[in-house]
């Protein structure tokens, strides 16, 4: 059957040839902002679900999957996490996630496009909820300026919670933001960025592996997890650690942890590193 | 953008509001068999495609996800699989990688509809590449039917590589046919079904566990993997087990396994069944 504009949000992956049809009851918002146009509809079956430039960002009913696994991973992954900035993640989710971690002191989301953060206020309160806890704080501007600007060893995580490398987000896939990433981060630091589909989107990658490596990170691991809404269903996030290997977990906090997550769990934590073989055949490090 | 007939094959799963499209360039097959309708595209970027009633059965790019995970961790957690039957799986994909074991001395095929296995046979030869092997054998009928008259403990591994519980496939999911497969397996024995998404079919699943464990198996566990071509890209695999726990497997084997895997590794194994949080709530035993 054919899927018409009227009933249908359809999001095509042209270079993969394949498209993701979401059914629609209605357009509630489009505005073109400075940097980007960004829409919102409310979906038969996915609750809300906002979009830019033509790409999905998130839905009410899935996006628990992604927000959790860009959090708490890499958080549960560094031996103390105080100091935390988000690139991006203006709809505020992972910053959510990020402050249900006590050890967290301060958390950044350094945002460009404010109008994200507002619509999110409007249309996805729920992961807005953390936005007053004195520990989070906002900046509404470019990333690669403000990581320039931050001070040498100043934070322990950073987290890129960013569109694809196309338009906005594209200076932060490239090793010039990686090797600045890794001046501001402190010894045995951690940096994740999302990083596409282990299926579709191996070139980007590859690419980013090159890149961090090329940076000067020490250990460089992708985690996977399955998200409905973006192309191919199954997506990834690609952790660098400064000065030390990427090697085991705060296990017994995170089967401690006192907060409630939907998909994350200390063995999810553990299987979302087992890449399949294809993918780490491809990502290997050349000898 | 809207998404024409003529471009795309489109696969709505209208209950959960949601439509996969794959770029087409042509349809190369089309018929109705005594039993459901066959299609065979030649897609833009996933090799060839097939369809059975409107619904994704298999691509030449992502099948190995799906065959891998079918055949690799059940046989790997059966101490010593000699004798397996796969119910359905009529493209011979998992049949292709159950003969990958050493350890197995009969496999048989049991397909309703004898016109996939020949489609298979001139559309996907790659799958088809062990058919010849001497320990494998075919019969073309009802599944239901084989099972019922199959001696008592006579296979060590069942592999239920069905269609959805709708049209042939629907008695495949019921306690009845769970009870028969009890009675066929050895003790200690395995069967694993393809289980649907856990995020859009968590009723199935639950209603799985009930029919299982209703029957008289004394474990149930899930393992998940992701599958782009069907709906949500994130599918499973439900195992159940005669007389002992589901736990541990070959480990020490797989990992020395001669025989070459994309998707699957031990580590991806183990990986498997750390299912998420929301699943395991929802799967969990009465107490």
């Amino acid at each position: 059957m054919a899927l018409d504009d009227k009933h249908w949000f359809v999001e095509t992956a042209p270079e993969a040839g394949m498209a993701l049809g979401l059914k629609i009851q209605a357009r509630l918002h489009h505005e073109q902002t400075p940097f980007q146009t960004i829409e919102i509809y409310a979906t038969e079956d996915f609750g809300k679900l906002m979009v830019i430039d033509g790409c999905v960002m998130l839905t009410s009913r899935d996006n628990f999957v992604y927000h959790e696994m860009m959090a708490h991973p890499v958080l549960f992954n560094h031996p103390d996490p105080r100091r935390v900035t988000i690139i991006g993640g203006g709809d505020c989710g992972t910053l959510r996630e990020v402050l249900k971690h006590q050890t967290v002191e301060e958390a950044w989301q350094v945002e460009i496009d404010e109008r994200v953060t507002r619509l999110a206020e409007e249309h996805f309160p729920e992961l807005c909820e953390a936005n007053h806890d004195p520990r989070a704080h906002f900046y509404f501007g470019d990333g690669i300026a403000w990581m320039a600007e931050a001070a040498d060893a100043s934070l322990d995580v950073i987290i890129i919670d960013s569109t694809d490398p196309v338009g906005p987000a594209e200076g932060l896939f490239g090793a010039a933001f990686y090797r600045e990433c890794l001046r501001v981060l402190t010894p045995g630091g951690l940096l994740i960025q999302q990083s596409e589909s282990p299926l579709l989107h191996l070139r980007i990658l590859k690419d980013m592996y090159a890149a961090m490596r090329g940076a000067g990170y020490a250990d460089v691991k992708t985690i996977g997890f399955p998200q409905a809404t973006y192309p191919s269903g199954w997506w990834s996030a690609t952790l660098a650690r400064k000065d030390e290997m990427i090697n085991g977990f705060r296990e017994g906090e995170a089967r401690a942890a006192k907060f409630v997550t939907r998909y994350y769990t200390a063995d999810v934590h553990r299987a979302a590193f087992a890449m399949p073989a294809f993918f780490l055949e491809a990502v290997k490090a050349e000898d």
